[in-house]
């Protein structure tokens, strides 16, 4: 809810045509013609001169015209100052500027940042505060625009996962972890996607670092009862549904869910279809490596939607792991993304839905990998930078920022034994890391060149390559040192470096889960102000609907014979399951 | 800062006087003046009929009045109507509408929860919602009110304790942990109370649950260089220093640092002092019991300050501890403060500044005590419901609240083993605790007629009483009960109780210290807008300074030779102490 004091003075009552929250502080251009009605505007007709309705605002005309009667001019204009001004006023008071400047194309940029709770943005503000020796009032591109902040509760638990988050965005609704577009009752729910694309002609983009058949981009664009189905979601996202496509721009990781099985180094299908040959026979236009990426010209890419970019096998790498001459990053993808949908949507009267994830601030939460985790972060508030800068001279837009949850239980300070703490925190013990944990331990677990089943040789390496050179640890003791070289279950050798490294920044994880917290809602642009406040996740959904003037129930009814595969699975299987499926011998990675 | 979208179309510069940070989307009364000056509003005179200045808003005025020149009504009415409507639309959204309505007499309320992070503020949501059965979008009264958040560090750490944090609050100057209304150069800094009572002739209030001489309201009524300097801060309070009294109510906890060394069971000074006396002589009104609370009577009382109220020789009991036959509650110091302070200003033209700490969510979360820790929180909500039940018949008041920094490193998540974790916490282990564990550990502790040294009666007692009885855990195993039976470290049997209950509801902590997450920041009433956004926490004592058009640099100037005892204590010796010092052998207590 608003602030109370933001309760308008008389509000202007706005039918409810859906049951759903609304942003009720705001003249909707629909609303115009109520205005007439209001009281506030019922003043008696004869002692208003009217001037040419478009020089002044639409509900100050009372539909008549009348003479001037000459001779009586001071009184008149005195009196009609004050109506107008009256008028002017509680024009103002529901938002007419924001009212006049609206025109009909919207453009809506939704950002997600997956698992990314309130102590990530202090923790990476505090980071490059120091880091960068930046004053301490600095405010990153988020802090600028905060708004309020996102309650995350799902219909089955208080604390969520990414698939019930990312639905209660995309659909609107709380559903239950694990449910991929789809309603509490496994029932497919229209997303906002959907609907901007079928209802209102406009274009449509997800952009991730996660597989793009991962929870989040998956909820926008499929129906499926649990999110590990991603086979069956990719495809869903090259239109095999009832809907066809939908999605005009994908860029993302996750290639393995479109190729068939018989690909054995490059697939993680079940089976034999080859997603990107019916893409491709869909008319998606198929890019897969930083060189096409690059070469992706905007103005002849938004002639030819859709566009399917994936840019690795699974998951795309982790910023602090990425090689720039192989992967793009997700600002550059957002950068390209909405040079795309501009350019597709220029000479149209409509505009564009675009989704952007920065997925793996999560992943490195779960792995309590402080070092990965903040270069997402920062990572991320380039994309945003990016997005702020488009919103500026692209004044119909707006863009919310909010994520779908908190994760790891993050805590910026730890106590390390039984004596009081002091007062502080490390951020210079993140500074010199180099890789994330996630490539180090499979570095570590994997035969490569690094690796050697002999055990003085581990020793060496872990001693004279992983901490010091990889990890920025040079004080790690032969306690450590042994313990990671001699360590082979890669869950607990991911503790131990997560460890090494949280102790010395002392920073706090009490779970490789999620946790419940309320997160940080962020918005930018054209009606921005209407998120402020703290909100129900579902209210993002909500504020899409009625920004883009959407009837989700009207696509639900077109879904709701999709033939929906019942899976037993849980979320908790999933992470289980995930931790595996990360490692390189499940999915196909490329380094 | 406020979003970006908040920024006007064209800002009305404003002058800065004071270095500090300026809240310029707001017109304040000073600056109708500039108005005229804006190019805006600078329009040809000659074609405005300027009507009386007492029937339009200040700047539409062009400072000239001229005779109407009759026979071109129609003409000057058009141009006067659409010059009009520009002005009220910009008026407006320089927020004429607050500016009109305010009147010279102000009103602050500053309410501080100490130590609460925004994971406490979900996790009591989360509790009141399942426990009194409340609907899935249940919002507590503070989260009806978000209007952002607070970063919190200090001049020396990205960790602040309390002392810096109040002090960030009260003189709007970031300093040192440990400082109380000093700088980071250990020179005393003017308080918005001190300036409040002195430059505006308003009533002032400190209201706490904690020994009223403690970091937090200290730090508005004294000058000393460490925050355990509380026998000083005692002696600042009742006015023993150059600017005399300057608050006019206190109620809350700490007689002891009041009371000669000479009351040796009520007394925790190092002296001999009778500040009580001293008080009395200084025309205080002495109050140190529920009884004489009850019987105070806001028309007298507002007639007869200052007031000084303490209920408890330390810090007041818990909520979940409070016998309310002994000691009221946050929530009703808080309505008696604002009755009283109400009615001493009530036929005056200048109002009351009142600053109300919810002490001891902050010291429930230091001992990790969950149970403990949402009954403080849900006590403070009472006192907010409270405070804007106030505003909603005081329109003229703002109250602000936030806290000084987030405790504990509290997650609502809690994993308790290697398996990973599902995604959910319980409230219900939480609901039927009955005392804090504070008050648990004494009794095991002290000789009572509970503790026995039979170490099976201690084994049955614990069994039977401790875990059923005081914390609502049937399901303690026999390792855990002999564990507590056994335990004779004050610390160390707090840290049992504390994983016993904490494991069981899934709520983590990462320290018995502090962490640097932004705090969440909340506003009510006149003007409340202004707060919107991410800001330092020193803009909420700015943001004071402005409201009430203080000079702080006056009294600073005022108090610079005032002598400074310096303290060789740091923070952490503070708190090691403190974890003694509120055991009963060093604090005396009434139960």
């Amino acid at each position: 809810m608003a602030p109370a004091d933001d309760v308008p003075y008389a509000a202007v009552p706005r039918a409810s045509t859906d049951g759903r929250v609304h942003f009720s502080d705001e003249l909707h251009e629909s609303d115009a013609a109520d205005v007439e009605d209001n009281v506030l505007f019922d003043q008696p007709t004869d002692v208003l001169e009217v001037v040419d309705n478009d020089t002044l605002y639409y509900g100050v005309s009372l539909g008549t015209r009348r003479r001037m009667r000459k001779g009586r001019g001071f009184w008149i204009t005195v009196v009609a100052l004050v109506i107008v001004s009256v008028v002017g006023v509680f024009w103002l008071y529901f938002d007419g500027i924001s009212w006049m400047q609206r025109s009909k194309k919207r453009n809506v940029i939704l950002m997600i940042s997956d698992g990314f709770g309130p102590a990530s943005e202090t923790m990476a503000r505090n980071y490059v505060q120091q880091i960068r020796g930046l004053p301490v009032d600095y405010q990153s591109p988020l802090d600028e625009i905060l708004v309020g902040s996102s309650r995350t509760r799902s219909s089955n638990s208080l604390v969520t996962d990414s698939a019930a988050g990312a639905t209660a965005f995309s659909c609107g609704i709380k559903s239950y972890n694990g449910a991929i577009g789809l309603s509490s009752n496994h029932s497919p729910c229209g997303t906002v996607l959907e609907a901007a694309k079928l209802q209102r002609n406009m274009k449509t983009g997800l952009v991730a670092t996660s597989r793009i058949t991962h929870a989040t981009p998956g909820s926008f664009s499929a129906h499926v009862t649990h999110r590990d189905m991603e086979d069956l979601i990719a495809e869903y996202q090259i239109g095999n549904y009832s809907l066809g496509p939908v999605v005009d721009l994908m860029f993302g990781g996750g290639r393995c869910h479109f190729e068939p099985n018989t690909h054995a180094n490059s697939s993680c299908r079940a089976d034999a279809r080859n997603l990107i040959g019916e893409a491709q026979e869909r008319g998606f236009r198929i890019l897969g490596t930083r060189k096409e990426f690059d070469a992706l010209d905007a103005d002849s890419a938004g002639k030819q939607l859709p566009i399917l970019g994936t840019f690795a096998a699974s998951h795309m790498d982790y910023e602090i792991d990425r090689n720039d001459h192989e992967q793009p990053s997700l600002a550059e993808m957002s950068q390209k993304a909405l040079d795309i949908l501009d350019k597709a949507t220029k000479h149209t009267n409509s505009g564009f839905f675009l989704m952007i994830e920065g997925s793996r601030i999560d992943m490195a939460a779960h792995t309590n990998d402080p070092a990965t985790h903040v270069r997402e972060i920062i990572a991320y508030w380039d994309a945003i930078s990016v997005v702020r800068k488009y919103i500026d001279s692209h004044p119909d837009t707006v863009m919310i920022s909010v994520s779908d949850h908190e994760t790891g239980g993050f805590s910026v300070a730890k106590q390390l034994g039984p004596e009081y703490p002091e007062y502080k925190w490390n951020p210079q013990a993140l500074k010199s890391a180099k890789h994330s944990i996630e490539y180090i331990s499979s570095q570590l677990l994997s035969p490569s060149a690094h690796a050697s089943e002999d055990s003085a040789e581990r020793y060496k390496l872990v001693r004279d390559t992983v901490f010091p050179k990889w990890m920025g640890i040079t004080d790690a003791t032969h306690e450590e040192i042994l313990q990671v070289a001699q360590e082979t279950n890669s869950v607990s050798l991911r503790q131990l470096l997560s460890t090494a490294i949280s102790d010395r920044a002392e920073l706090g994880w009490a779970t490789h889960g999620h946790s419940a917290v309320d997160v940080n809602l962020y918005a930018y642009g054209q009606d921005a102000k209407l998120l402020r406040g703290n909100h129900e996740n579902t209210d993002i959904g909500d504020f899409i609907v009625q920004t883009l003037g959407l009837n989700l129930q009207s696509i639900t009814n077109l879904i709701k014979n999709e033939k929906v595969v019942q899976s037993t699975q849980t979320v908790k299987d999933t992470w289980l399951g995930r931790r595996d499926l990360d490692a390189p011998e499940h999915y196909p990675h490329t380094h």
